[in-house]
């Protein structure tokens, strides 16, 4: 794997502190200039502490300095103590990296309803600030995963206004295989200048066609975040909405945030095969992400993925009982491209057995309801018996 | 077993006609008398031909005298053929039976797409009609299943006008294990004699606290059905609702309605426990039934139970996901009767490795919102390695 460095101003680190038994398990990132930021923070009722500190404390600063994120404790259903121990993380970041405790943000991921243990944490923030670096962020991302197969990260480099923009994006996967598992954390650091708008529109954007567009086992978690750092290192004029290059500038964020996406979908654990559910000629939007989410997160699809069972009936009673109201006479079936299903009526094929349909690592279902202009992917992986395996005797 | 009879005026039967390779896959219901019936049927957009032809002719019936089934095929997206076919069925059976054509209703169970081989069925008609029996519905209980593990029937005897009731019903498992598995019928007979609103009303009700409160995969079929036919045989005065005696009806309707509910869960294929989610003081009812349906379908929820662990957080994550709007922090969780969370404080446990909890069959997941009175119950069961074997490989 080739060597990613940070864009301009970004600092990064990724140690061991000893929250988790070997692996990495503390990360900072820091700018060297006050960033702008977008995020965004999972819609389950249940909120960690760190993510209410966070949006708390993004309503009264418009900028910020720096992240610290630790993994094997979620810091969430922990009350008062749990938000008193996110503080502390906050303040000691932001007094080893000497700036204001209002440009730290905290994130968390892991075990839910246990205090978190500071005392490798505290001792760790030290460590971590005194080894951040232009090349830390392969550590960084490092830092943040749990049991994920893979590191998570990509970089891109474009121009923007005629300077050089860079764009480096880290993730952990939302697979919930262990308690310690449960969270999606995602940051993307960029030296380009935007505005805060624009860097609101592109992130919501970008992320409603990748974050929000992944499937691994449908839960959605108490941690959830993703935030994009822009720090203005690159000396570009501030990209501002409706202006060409913020179509630049979205593409480039849209492909890094897909990027990672998939290496999320991709490490679901014991996942082995890619599927990517695309409905299409809906009559609304909404109708189709709906519907393609309900079919890509369909257990019994999942199963018939792994088993390379082109079983389209599977895909047709999942997408009715999606909640989307359409005409089955007039809906098609494509599994890897081949027609099952065309205008509510079945396509004899000469052997499923003998078909090789649903039996590489990228499959694709489409779904064509015939009622009008709309259309949405989503994107899931397969299950298997490890998942099960992993899932059930974590503590036992 | 003990034998279970059929209430008065009631015969049945359950024959091999060949649709399917070894098991019975042809089941007649008939009544000497006509019966008022009540029916709900799937909401799943993408609906089989029997389906369709049982909600046209209902509109145009207030009786009927006799229910023909098929397992192995469901008729689904079969398009006019199908719909020929199913009418075929219907008219074979009603000459055989010497009845209307608008008396007989048909339903499938089994492969989706696929065109009816429809020659050992009519055969079957002659053979099934022929031994149509008072001692039948054992054997027409087997004929509605497919790769169901054992047999679902439930009897009740009890009193109303004065007079003796007969209740008989049987089942076929939701668990979509196979894609000829992938419907849940039901048949409920009565001798009774009841009003057709207060049949109506009663099952709708019944319908509400088992049928509709179960989830195997959570998936919902094309075929879905459930049936309540009653024939008065028993000379009661007819029951209306709103008296003493209809709450009598009732109750019995929803005992036998909730123990083939739970029989379909205990059958998901693979399944070895029986999980019970029980939502109490929620704000609405509505809030209470998606919280628990939420909490009893999610995948890592199901997961936990079968490893035997009490993992409160994935209970607390699912709950929070679930749509239903409320505060964590007046939140209390119960495992197994043992609490681990009480108004958001997570209470500690010696050791979560040497706990009884989820060791059991019978599985129990309490949560108090603790924002009024309304609560609801949903079951469903845990999954295992041979839930997704079983699902993986059926063609190939």
């Amino acid at each position: 794997m080739k060597k990613i460095k940070l864009p301009k101003g970004f600092l990064a680190n990724g140690i061991h502190c000893g929250s988790k038994k070997k692996r990495k398990d503390l990360t900072i990132l820091y700018s060297e200039k006050p960033c702008r930021i977008a995020a965004i923070f999972t819609k389950n009722v249940v909120k960690a502490a760190p993510v209410v500190l966070a949006q708390r404390q993004l309503k009264k600063t418009g900028h910020v300095r720096g992240v610290i994120v630790n993994s094997g404790n979620a810091n969430c259903m922990t009350g008062k103590r749990g938000m008193e121990d996110a503080k502390k993380m906050v303040s000691e970041t932001a007094k080893m990296l000497g700036v204001g405790k209002n440009e730290v943000l905290v994130s968390s991921t892991g075990i839910i309803g246990e205090f978190m243990n500071m005392k490798p944490i505290m001792k760790g923030v030290k460590e971590a600030v005194k080894g951040l670096s232009v090349e830390g962020i392969m550590d960084a991302a490092d830092g943040i995963v749990t049991t994920d197969r893979f590191r998570k990260i990509v970089s891109r480099t474009f121009k923007v206004k005629g300077k050089r923009i860079q764009m480096v994006g880290i993730a952990k996967g939302a697979g919930m295989i262990k308690p310690n598992m449960a969270t999606m954390l995602c940051y993307i650091l960029t030296d380009a200048d935007v505005s805060k708008k624009a860097m609101k529109t592109a992130l919501l954007e970008s992320a409603d066609k990748s974050f929000n567009a992944v499937s691994v086992d449908g839960d959605m978690s108490t941690n959830d975040t993703v935030m994009l750092l822009a720090n203005g290192c690159a000396g570009n004029k501030p990209v501002k909405e409706k202006e060409k290059d913020f179509e630049i500038f979205k593409e480039n964020l849209n492909a890094v945030s897909d990027e990672l996406a998939k290496m999320i979908v991709l490490d679901g654990e014991g996942a082995n095969k890619f599927i990517q559910v695309h409905v299409k000629k809906a009559k609304t939007k909404s109708d189709a992400k709906k519907m393609s989410e309900a079919i890509a997160s369909s257990l019994l699809v999942k199963c018939a993925v792994l088993g390379g069972d082109p079983n389209w009936g599977r895909v047709a009673s999942s997408a009715g009982a999606s909640g989307v109201k359409f005409n089955p006479e007039k809906m098609d079936i494509y599994l890897d491209g081949v027609p099952f299903l065309k205008k509510g009526k079945a396509i004899a094929h000469v052997d499923r057995k003998k078909t090789s349909i649903f039996k590489g690592k990228d499959v694709k279902i489409e779904v064509f309801l015939n009622a009008g202009k709309a259309e949405a992917k989503f994107f899931s992986c397969d299950i298997s018996k490890k998942y099960i395996t992993l899932n059930s005797y974590y503590t036992t």
